[in-house]
């Protein structure tokens, strides 16, 4: 349904992807069987791919070596899985997308070092590149991402801040690992420094559009469609977007503190999801996705016609609707 | 004491290890508080710098430039301190060397984020390096200690288990490392590929021998001199070399059963460490330490003499008969 419409815009660089899929299958091959066990399963629950597909569109503005961006691309969906992995192993999630977490199969300790194997895959696959400019942008890259997830930890239950709090906690949450895509991609296969920095700044753009519109759904969806409880972000202490807008609000307080301290019941969730979305801070969100989207979009307008620039227009107004 | 007489051996590269100590410093300094006290607590808690010293001496084989080879010992060292904190996740250790651990003054989703950011920064320090050969050599490294790390698990409390598992789980946990620190610490100074390799012979011989000693260590040392109760290798369901000798003999089995499923008492913890001091399994553990150390020798005695030459000679020895 939903993924499928994604699928189709992805249509005309389906050959790439499978292309890429296949390599990231093999390079999870190990001796060991939990380790090959782990990654199968979290290459399986899947995802949209998002951060291959935006390595293989950013590499055509430039000249296209399907072996190079295959090399990037595998990283970086690796380091994304990597970090999967250890969110699992922070968030106390059973499941993902519906699908079993590595760490509630195994434990948090398989689950920390199949997250540190993977990730060691991922710079496997990256360094087979000659470029000291690709190993410095992804190493630079994960130690802002590292320093995001133990920020996000000293937040966390925190009710004392502000939207650039967010901004910043999500900008490394999200919106780096895919400006770094968009970079790798177009760097790799020598784009201009032009560019390079647009892309650069379109991965960016669609990330903060992307982790808002996350963070909207959390709210907005049934636990069915999350495959997780609707309102997670607020019972594991993190507060988003949405309800920052109304975190003072004395109605939603009580809401927000039970939350955080645990004793919020079943019922009281389903009063506050209900209470979150009348309160029109959904739709104050959506319209701070909606400017990153613009911006988005503004960036690769001036970028030279083709199938590329079109599927990463489309890909940015999808990015903005999705309901999953 | 011991540890002056080792830093004695350092005595002729005690400035280039004075500069890569500032240097380590400086690479963990960072904007969050957590992140900067754990990783202080972690560098102050010390260690040997083994790694970096087998960066230093290695790289006076070759053309040798400090700031190339302060940005290998650097990272080397840092991956070193990162498995550290990942490792006291694993082992539910409270202190190490006698220091409260990064997992018990904070907590382990800290530990874990903490040894994610440590790793991260020992990518970009190395990432300045423009040799493609030594980030494929990192890479490769740590997949394999990777690997080594759920392999340990996968063999925790398993009585049915070789030698050569043992020794494959050695190799990976310590010698790869210190193997890699000296090619590391060659290839970055230019030296000849025969002498790269010696050299990377040298550093997993002495490897071995060390984690063999280290091994034996946990079982003849005090609690005191160990910072943890003598036996934690068997209280955490690791045999190790000297253990691995008498496993089957009856009057050792009730003790390994009894460590493994964490029935073992105080006392019975004291009977059981007197009855592997004096099985001889001490000894015949010993022997094979000696004879990793005698390889490791036999690869340095045939580099250009100097002192270089003679401080891994010593360090050889020095390592063969050290008690902490």
């Amino acid at each position: 349904m939903e993924k499928l419409k994604l699928m189709s815009l992805y249509a005309d660089f389906r050959k790439d992807l499978s292309f890429i899929e296949k390599e990231l299958e093999q390079s999870i091959d190990s001796s060991s069987p939990v380790i090959r066990q782990a990654s199968l399963l979290l290459l399986r629950a899947g995802g949209k791919r998002i951060r291959p597909i935006f390595v293989i569109l950013s590499s055509q503005f430039g000249e296209y070596s399907m072996e190079n961006v295959a090399k990037v691309a595998v990283s970086l969906e690796l380091i994304h899985m990597a970090s999967l992995v250890h969110d699992d192993v922070i968030d106390d999630s059973d499941f993902r997308r519906g699908f079993e977490t590595v760490k509630a199969r195994w434990n948090n300790r398989i689950a920390m070092y199949a997250g540190d194997y993977i990730f060691s895959r991922a710079l496997v696959s990256i360094g087979e590149i000659e470029m000291p400019a690709v190993h410095q942008l992804l190493a630079e890259t994960m130690l802002e991402i590292c320093k995001g997830e133990i920020i996000q930890i000293e937040y966390q239950q925190q009710t004392n801040q502000s939207f650039r709090d967010y901004l910043r906690r999500i900008k490394r949450k999200t919106a780096l690992l895919l400006s770094s895509s968009c970079e790798l991609g177009a760097l790799v296969s020598n784009a201009t420094p032009e560019t390079v920095g647009k892309l650069k700044r379109f991965g960016y753009f669609a990330g903060m559009a992307f982790q808002i519109v996350d963070d909207i759904l959390d709210i907005t969806s049934t636990d069915e469609q999350l495959g997780k409880p609707a309102g997670s972000d607020l019972l594991n202490g993190h507060l988003t977007l949405p309800t920052l807008y109304i975190k003072d609000d004395p109605e939603f307080q009580p809401f927000l503190l039970r939350s955080f301290d645990g004793s919020l019941t079943e019922e009281e969730r389903g009063l506050m999801l209900t209470y979150i979305r009348k309160s029109g801070a959904i739709e104050k969100a959506q319209q701070v996705s909606n400017m990153y989207l613009k911006k988005a979009i503004a960036e690769v307008e001036s970028l030279p016609d083709g199938e590329a620039k079109r599927a990463l227009l489309q890909i940015a107004a999808f990015l903005g609707k999705r309901k999953f």
